[in-house]
C-alpha cells in the first residue's frame, strides 16, 4: 500500500482524493491546504474533509485529524509519514512550486514528488533543483497531469515513428459548469490570454473573474500558450521547444467540451513520407480525470524508481506511467 | 554511439538498417541472416550487405565484413562487439525467439535485447526466461515494434484517465505492394486464418502463398488474433487479457491502407464516466516506420536502464521508448 499526500485541496486536491478513494494500492493519508493540514496513518475520510474545507475554509478543521497552520506543508511534511506527494498546488508564482520543493528537501524528506503543473517558466525553475533532488534522495515527477502529462507521453509515443519531428501541437477543450470550484485555475487560464500578466490575473476579484466571462459569454480562448510540453519535449529529444504549440477552449458555462482534446505529431518517417499521428480523448473525461488519473500513475511508476535507486528530477516525456489498481 | 547489431535480415531487417542509416546516436555494426553473418566496428556498408543477401542469398557474402556460417546468430555474438541487438526474426516457431535469447545466455553475452514479436504464446516462452535474464545481465525489452509496441504504449497512456478499462481494441491496416519481401512476415499473418496453424502457414511454398492470395484478392483479413498486446496490458495491471482484441486488413496489392491503424481504449472515469481516448497512426507511415522506431527508441531505453543497473525482461507497456536522435 502506497501512502499518498495531497498539497492543495481546493478543486484539484479534492478530485485526487475522489480518484484514489477505490484504488486498492494507494490510499490517501495526509492533505493540506493554505490553511491547515490533516493526517490520518489509516487513511483520511474524504467528506469529513470536504466539508471541512467547504464549510469551515480549511482541512485544518477536519475533527480529530486537522490541525490548523500558517505553516501548513513545512508542518505536514514533518508529522505525516507518506511514500509520495502529489503537488495539487497553484502554478502561480511561477517559482511557487519550486519553493514548496525547497521546503521537502530542508526537512530532509525522502519519497516521491510529482506536480502536474502546466508553465515553462515554473519547470525551468524546477530543473535548476535537479541535482539538488538527487542528493536528497527525492525522485520528482514533473509534468504529470493532463497537458503537459498524458498528452505529452502520448507524443513521445507517436514521435518513435519518425526520423525527424516536425511538429507536436495540442489542443485542448474543457467545459465546466462551475468556475468557482477551479479559482485558481482559471486565474491561471487568464495569465495566458493577450493583455494579462501572470501577476494582473492572480490579483483579480471573483467578481472581476465574473465580469470577464461575462464579457467572453464564459469562452476564454487560449493561443499559443507558455506549456511546460515543450521544454519536456525538447529534454526528451524529441523535437526542439518551438515546434510545440499548445492552444485552446475553455467553456465555463457548458459541461460539454467545445472541442475534443487531443495531441497531433507530424514528421518524416526514414522512406521520406511526411504524416501525422493523432492521440484523441474521448469528451466524457473530466479535465480531473485527465490530470489525477496521469498524476497517481506517474506516483506509482516513481515509488518503483525509487525502489530501483533512481532519484532526481524526471518528466512525464522520460517515464511510462503505471496504471493504480 | 550505441553499437547496433540487428538480427534478421529480410524486409524487416533490412528496413531497420535503412532507420539506422542518418542517426547520430546508432551505428549498424552486425547483422545475420539464416546463412551468415557481417561484422564492421566501423559500421556496415547498408548498400553493400543488401546487395549481398538479394544477389547471393545472405548477408555472409558481404565483402570484407561478411562470413558463411550454419550457426551464424552464436558465432555473431561471439566476435562481435555490440551494445543491443534488434531481433528482426520471425516468430515462428514459438519458440524460435526463447531459443535465440537462450544462445545469448549460453555464450556469457551481456547487453541489451530487443523484439518486436507478436504472438502471446511467444512472449509467454520468453517470460519462463525473466529469472535467467536478469542473473546473466541481460536488459530485454520485449513487444517493441508496432503492434505489440506502439500502440500498446498509447494504450497504456490513455489507460491513465480511467479508474477500470474495459476495453483495449486494436485495428491495423497495413498495405504492401510486394508481399515477397516480407515472407515470413505474411506467413505470420496466414497463421491467424482460420483453418490455418502456425506449422502449416510455416510449411507453406511462395506459390501457395500466391495462390491463397489470389482467391482473397489480396486481401487478408484478421479477428482475434493471438497478439501479445493482450498479455502486455494484463502484466502491466491494466486489464485483463481478455478485453483486449487484436485484428486488422492487410492489403498485399495496395500499397495504400485499407483503414488507419488505430487503438481505442474505453474505460470508466473515477467519476463514472464511460469514454473512449482513440490514438489514430497516419496513413502515410508504413509498417516499417512504426515497428524499426519504436524498436529502436526502446533499445536506447534499454541501454539506459541497463546503465541504471536495471536488467531483466521488461515489456514496451512498462517503459518509455526515448527518441533516437
Amino acid at each position: 500500500m502506497i501512502k499518498v499526500g495531497v498539497l492543495g485541496f481546493g478543486g484539484l486536491g479534492q478530485a485526487a482524493a475522489q480518484v484514489l478513494a477505490p484504488k486498492q494500492e494507494m490510499c490517501l493519508v495526509a492533505a493540506a491546504d493554505k490553511a491547515g493540514y490533516a493526517y490520518d496513518p489509516d487513511g483520511l475520510d474524504l467528506h469529513r474533509c470536504a466539508a471541512a474545507y467547504r464549510d469551515q475554509g480549511s482541512i485544518g478543521h477536519a475533527a480529530g485529524v486537522g490541525t490548523l497552520s500558517t505553516n501548513s506543508i513545512a508542518e505536514l511534511i514533518q508529522a505525516a509519514e507518506v511514500d509520495g506527494y502529489f503537488l495539487a498546488l497553484p502554478n502561480l508564482p511561477n517559482t511557487f512550486m519550486a519553493s514548496v520543493t525547497q521546503q521537502f528537501m530542508d526537512a530532509g524528506w525522502q519519497g516521491v514528488l510529482v506536480d502536474a503543473l502546466k508553465r515553462t517558466s515554473a519547470m525551468e525553475q524546477l530543473l535548476t533543483l535537479r541535482p539538488a533532488l538527487q542528493k536528497a534522495g527525492i525522485t520528482y515527477l514533473t509534468g504529470c497531469g493532463a497537458t503537459p502529462g498524458l498528452l505529452t507521453a502520448a507524443a513521445t509515443v507517436a514521435a518513435q515513428s519518425y526520423a525527424e519531428v516536425h511538429s507536436v501541437t495540442i489542443t485542448f477543450g474543457v467545459g465546466i459548469v462551475n468556475w468557482e470550484a477551479y479559482r485558481a485555475t482559471i486565474r491561471e487560464d487568464i495569465a495566458h490570454l493577450p493583455g494579462f500578466t501572470v501577476d494582473q490575473a492572480k490579483a483579480m476579484t471573483d467578481d472581476e473573474v465574473a465580469a470577464l466571462l461575462d464579457k467572453t459569454n464564459g469562452i476564454l480562448k487560449l493561443e499559443n500558450m507558455e506549456h511546460a510540453d515543450d521544454i519536456m519535449l525538447e529534454l526528451a529529444g524529441i523535437c526542439g521547444r518551438d515546434r510545440v504549440t499548445v492552444g485552446g477552449i475553455v467553456d465555463t458555462r457548458n459541461p460539454e467540451k467545445p472541442l475534443s482534446t487531443n495531441v497531433q505529431v507530424t514528421g518524416r518517417t526514414f522512406e521520406g513520407k511526411i504524416s501525422t499521428h493523432t492521440f484523441t480523448l474521448g469528451d466524457e473525461t473530466s479535465m480531473a480525470a485527465n490530470v489525477c488519473g496521469p498524476a497517481f500513475g506517474y506516483l506509482k511508476a516513481g515509488v518503483n524508481l525509487r525502489q530501483k535507486g533512481i532519484t532526481g528530477l524526471l518528466t512525464a516525456a522520460e517515464v511510462m506511467p503505471q496504471f493504480v489498481c
